[in-house]
């Protein structure tokens, strides 16, 4: 739709800003009769929440969801879905001496020029604080998955900074991700992830990363052409998550210097199931899933609040210096695995049941 | 918003297959009083249109549009504007010998299997040949954006295979995009990237690429957080073309290894104007337009139909071997430079539209 | 969706001016597998079409339809049906006279306000010609509900200036509306209907009246409260059509002088279907069908255009008098009644597709 | 757009179930700049909470509106704005005799058909508590409307059951609605009313009306052709409130028995403003508003609740008779004027927005 709604039949609205009441979620067109467990929603919020590790931010949130509407005796009624968190940690006196300045490749700048006024407090509703409501959603969206598809998500750090993992999903154990706090289920190299993190955070410094996602067992058929295709929605999903600068899937940018005849994948059945002997496609054609995975990365550039002066200008265009003081993450990739999980389900929950009305 | 449509107030509706009576584009909300020259709408769709040049398809289209309704006296009426391109070229016999087959990496299984048929002749729907519609828009909507603010964008081939440009944007001279039939600026790049489709196409064989595109003088304030940021919609936009495999703006996915130091833009005023002194952020903060640089690539993969004998399956599920005899283009990205083109003028043009909106 | 656009999941988008080259619909969202005869498409467009009779305007058009995209072998392929209807019989020069004049009661005026301009040639897109492409996809709406269910529509016309049918549809052999040229199954009523009508162009003069709609076996379960309440839909359909003042349906605003216990309808079930023992809901309950007949009454003014001279003003604010030349119908009603079940269609196709995705 | 969401640019999404936790809307789109005065809000929803007067329900909710985002220092930010209002005087008791029960001409069947369960508690979601939020959103488009342009909208009780205003707006004085507790701007009529309804509720019955609205100094222009009108989506806003039988606007169902001669408005101009004559047309051609007052008649059926002994069948198809014991109102009429005020707003915010992006 439009704004601050995502999806065409399962759709999400999302509202709150960092330091406000509340923030939350709107989800409409959830069918009924699906059976939900609040604690799964509440324990992908736990994934996000802020201070969960050395690694994260020191604000303390507990990030309890309350569910206002649409679900009676742990089932959907077929009405809109309300789903609050408070804010309780709010420091907005931390922002007081940087409420008129730009702070650094923020939104600062931009909201303010395209709405005349801003939010200050912790970047108001360009925080990324607003994801809160986004993973409280897709937790929903993943229990309608599980419900009624087999298929299975799943978002790993596979890299930070300089550090990258050399295996390929295939390679790693995905039941493993959640085992360390940087959540990069290679072991080896989650260790020298936190240790860079950790190193970085010292020198008040922040770091990027990429996460990488696959869906696995996917139905075929999700995807609508030729403006909903599957790949540019969970592309759009993921440009959506704040500090995002690109996504790829199947053979991606390496792909642009194959051969056709290198990079095409031959069909081939075997026990009634149709499927292709490469996976280059990465499991979409023409804009629908075969049925194959579905495997993408998506790239973070580093947090844009550091603690270190920088030079910046205010709203009356002088010339400052800032370091702000805003309790933040030296690198968002860790609490961004169960955003990037959230904003996939999003996608494919909805492509799911848009997909009922293809054919007669 | 949904399958066949783009565009929230700049609405575009495209129809038509590959080898039926005629493709087109209805576009709806397009403002009232805009002039519109049909001649600079006829010049991009000659920009793409097949045939054009000895490294493109040999299939021979006029692709001469006609606009059905809502524009008078070569203005906008307010009312939705038709174009219809027909079909003339056709040769639905050159897919006979395969209209059961599906073809490694294109849409013949996907689509046979989410709608229970399909139109076997040159794709149908899944045919690239449909981005002529979305050509004949995106001239509407870059006639839009020229009357209603001074932004410019360029578009051009800086990868194919692996040659590729070693200048960024600001180096090229970009009014010389269109002077050779690679749509490459770099006129030494281009001659060896020429060479190298001719000798891909000699061999039976396909090439991918990258697309570099830039949009100068945006206006400040472009973007509707928190899902329809400007970066998301130009992303979607993006795979929404065939081939496309991956789209990064700004740092994008080298930006994800840089720290926070070394990546953020101070912000800088010079005679009125706010800038920033570096553009990592590619043009877009928080999801709206700066007015710096827009910058992104593109990442197309080779061309599906290659003629060689490929294994593969048929619709009862046969392993056969096919060797397609459609005309095709051994590398796509001459062509698909005025589709990026148009797809990104579609986004902006809708952009520039809902700004109005944001304040009271 | 949006100004063109009607339908959410059945999207129809209509473009055309009445002089333009050619009027049209693009349908999208229209399920795979359905079986399209063009002839009934053709025969509904008949029904509609101009010159058709003595009591209709003279303009001549065949309003042959042609299918552009969307159908193979008679089959949807699941992607955009695009139909084209050329104008053929235009007079642009019958308003060269009157082509900066504000028609009384015509929307030159609010278009002229709206838009800064106007295309004055038989009122451009603001004419009853457009209904032409509404009539054409209603054709295929209809096909749709047929093949997926039992639903039957029947319109047909109630009254005729102050001549009304006393008869309430369960009286009246609904299988006659078309053995008469007014459209009005009470063939003694029809005969004086037609005496009006052709008193009143003789006078140059012109007459509203009421048209009734009738929707039988129409399955439960159709609407989506809060704000796509089947009834909600049904009466924006109705006000799209041009010269509409009034809906009701059900009990309707005689039922606003009921009590309660005159007015409820008691459930019964009989043979295992639940039905009410009374239907002053009209079918409809909460917004969403319950099985019963949904029927309605939809009120048209007058046909603004009169041959009599008329009191106006001008582009410029001077007082002027004006005599229409154009051809026109005395009144519409005839000509209205397959628009009506079109829009009637229209709207219980998009919701049997929406209600796929209601439960589980 | 659809389901629990209304409008296009000034878009609300209200979720909430009778007895659940809390009731709310979201609103996104308003733009960034409005003052907010909270007290307003509050001010319309203590005209529409129940137990405000001997003639309403008893049910005793305080309707207290908070803020959860959107706006800070009393401005709106252009980002959602989320409104609150928690359930406090839940009587679910009241609903358990008839949990599976259909009540006569409530939803309680066609909600269960369609969805496979429903919240028997009060209707749940299709009970009329959900107008709290459209009242609560109708309030901030009431405060847009007001900074914006110079429009105002009256809405009054004009019938109740047989008792009928035979004096039209002009007639009355508009600004006494709210000086008894009927809302009926004739202080003679409305004792007769008030009379009426405690008579009925004293019999256990319930009774229906009309409401009539006005809408003054609207600026010429809004609506969008042909889909969406102003005329069609004022009609649609009207049939989303529970009850609603019938809608007319201008000369309405009498204008169908008029001769275009007699119904026609001429134009005329005075001191540069144009103008029409008569006013048949309700202020609105061809869907757009001329400037004219635009007026409208709302039809209501009585109360589906009524004290009396019902036959009615259960879940299991059996034959009962139920006697509801839920709190209700006798007559729907006097809390639903803030209701229509309300919706009429969302409508003309929503095209105010629209309209911004017509002309170049």
């Amino acid at each position: 739709m439009a704004n601050n709604t995502f999806g065409e039949l399962f759709r999400v609205t999302t509202f709150g800003e960092s330091h406000g009441a509340a923030i939350g979620a709107v989800i409409d067109g959830c069918p009924s009769g699906l059976e939900i467990d609040v604690n799964l929603i509440q324990h992908e919020l736990d994934r996000r929440k802020p201070g969960q590790s050395t690694i994260t931010t020191s604000r303390k949130e507990s990030d309890t969801v309350q569910v206002l509407s649409g679900i009676h005796n742990n089932k959907t009624l077929g009405s809109p879905i309300a789903l609050l968190i408070k804010n309780e940690d709010q420091k907005p006196e931390d922002y007081e001496h940087i409420k008129t300045s730009f702070r650094p490749s923020h939104a600062d700048f931009t909201y303010f020029s395209k709405y005349g006024l801003r939010d200050y407090r912790g970047g108001g509703r360009s925080s990324a604080r607003a994801t809160a409501a986004i993973v409280g959603a897709g937790a929903i969206a993943k229990q309608l998955l599980t419900q009624l598809t087999k298929l299975d998500i799943k978002t790993y750090v596979s890299q930070v900074g300089k550090i990258k993992l050399e295996k390929n999903y295939k390679e790693l154990p995905l039941d493993k991700i959640d085992t360390n706090i940087v959540r990069c289920p290679d072991e080896k190299k989650a260790k020298d992830m936190i240790h860079l993190i950790e190193t970085a955070r010292n020198n008040g410094d922040s770091l990027g990363g990429i996460i990488t996602g696959v869906i696995q067992n996917c139905p075929v058929g999700l995807g609508e052409p030729v403006f909903d295709k599957l790949n540019a929605n969970l592309a759009k999903a993921m440009f959506c998550i704040n500090a995002v600068h690109g996504f790829e899937y199947g053979s991606g940018f390496e792909g642009s210097s194959k051969y056709g005849s290198e990079n095409n994948d031959e069909f081939i059945e075997k026990d009634g199931i149709i499927a292709t002997k490469t996976n280059h496609s990465g499991g979409i054609q023409g804009g629908i899933s075969n049925g194959m995975d579905i495997y993408f990365n998506v790239a973070f550039k580093p947090t844009s609040t550091i603690k270190k002066a920088q030079q910046t200008i205010n709203e009356k265009g002088e010339h400052i210096t800032i370091e702000p003081e805003g309790r933040h993450d030296p690198c968002v990739l860790p609490r961004a695995v169960p955003i990037v999980e959230a904003m996939a389900a999003l996608v494919l929950a909805d492509h799911v049941l848009r997909n009922r009305a293809a054919k007669l």
